[in-house]
């Protein structure tokens, strides 16, 4: 397979389809870039763009897109439900074929620097690009929203990794920052019972002493008379699917309730699939180049 | 993920390397096709050369590739010891992703007219691509091999389906068709009794009433001290890696005998490993499409 990484960058306009369209259009361009997705959210005036491909060409894509958005959003008129600082609010940047996390690092640092330079707009890395455990959460690199943002930025403490010490006016302050794909993951038990299933995601879940790359709720799927361990798996090279999958199985046992499926929801890495496999048949020194498919683009 | 086939031709030479050079060649300059490995085997005086691609490039590759072998490797003068009827032998043609199996036999069968056509070589469709039940075995295609070719294609029941109804004495004679990749997949048991892989080996393998696409063996492994169920699973999709592998383990189970591992030789597709974590896991209408890498080469 090739090299791949994905970008699902933020921007605050999610009323005005022109203006989206114009941002739209640099990744659609990009040559080696596939646009995946757009949404514009009219309350929260938000609009979130999802691409993949090689790697340079997904950030020189970002980049055009943060450089449009810089000229077209004017985030002193900006008003919206969601928690936002900038014109391009947020760019992170995701691992999937072929492209190590360090690597996502260095890209974001790199697309960071660029837009403080060039855009003149602050930077702050975030999540695993962050270089203080402080701006590892994207919630308290943006806290303050943009109008605290002219007075957060005095701060010492929050002097930005990249581009002008004070606000962009116009622009804002963007976030950019490597993290692991998410991976919607929901698994569905065999009885009506709410409990069973939220004390399964206790069991399972990092905030409650399971397993540290998962979040987990029990919810209700009432259609279906049926509950549900409702799952993001936040790095599923760490805490892989199959683990949790068969805890969830056998702690639903101990309520003599049987798993009845499970679901992906959503996009995922084919990685998080095969390791499944290379689980569950127990393959010996199995290696991903063995994939056809992976020959095709290497 | 790009539609792709696999082709795995097989040429009649295996010991002049600049003569395989000059048909290899055919494929490493077509874009859109990756060549992933040619081995000229000398006692066999025969190279096998696989490639992958966008499914009319490859095509285009094969008929490139089998054009100048018949420029440059004349049968009346060849020795060796596999059976072979022609300067291009054989040419399989394998669906990989997002390509039917209908598909690659309308593919071969386009092939084959091009090659009788153009080249004037007789050719015969077999496997998947066979208009006959007695074509559908490649051994019984070649029966009577290149020195047999002149007086077989006289007979009614062996005219070709394309090309001359006289044997081309430099070419020979060429077999199309299309088939399914084959997985090569074994499991290894926690025991040294042969006995055991071989009982199991024969539950599992349609020879002896198994599952029909399975092929299979039971071996020793001296250097670990075990004993394996080799196999040959030509239809993964018919008959999926899981479904052999549970039974397997059940079986062994009959001996008190543990798997203590399973392994894949060799290539093989994406799907066939993604339908295994599909079967474990449980998957609710999971569709191949929501694998991130799929989508940037659609």
């Amino acid at each position: 397979m090739a090299r791949i990484i994905q970008c699902v960058p933020n921007f605050s306009e999610g009323r005005n389809k022109e203006i989206i369209e114009k941002i739209v259009e640099e990744v659609r361009i990009m040559e080696e870039v596939k646009l995946l997705d757009y949404s514009m959210d009219k309350d929260h005036n938000r609009t979130v763009v999802t691409f993949i491909g090689e790697p340079e060409k997904v950030i020189l894509a970002a980049f055009n897109a943060c450089k449009v958005a810089s000229e077209l959003i004017d985030m002193k008129n900006h008003t919206g439900e969601h928690p936002r600082m900038g014109a391009t609010d947020v760019i992170p940047i995701i691992p999937i074929s072929d492209v190590t996390m360090d690597e996502c690092v260095q890209l974001s640092k790199e697309l960071g620097e660029r837009i403080g330079k060039e855009l003149n707009i602050p930077v702050f890395l975030y999540e695993k690009s962050a270089q203080t455990s402080l701006r590892e959460n994207l919630a308290d690199v943006r806290r303050g929203q943009y109008e605290g943002m002219a007075e957060k930025l005095k701060d010492e403490m929050w002097k930005p990794d990249f581009g002008p010490a004070n606000l962009n006016e116009r622009a804002g302050v963007t976030a950019v920052g490597a993290r692991m794909p998410l991976v919607a993951f929901n698994v569905n038990l065999g009885t009506d019972d709410i409990n069973v299933a939220k004390n399964i995601a206790k069991g399972v879940r990092a905030s409650s002493g399971g397993f540290k790359y998962c979040k987990a709720l029990g919810i209700e799927i009432k259609e279906r008379n049926i509950v549900q361990v409702s799952m993001n798996m936040v790095d599923y090279t760490k805490t892989p699917l199959y683990r949790v999958f068969d805890v969830i199985e056998r702690e639903a046992k101990r309520y003599g309730v049987n798993v009845v499926g499970s679901e992906v929801v959503g996009l995922l890495p084919m990685a998080a699939l095969i390791d499944v496999a290379d689980y569950y048949l127990r393959l010996e020194s199995f290696d991903h180049s063995q994939i056809l498919e992976k020959r095709m683009f290497e």
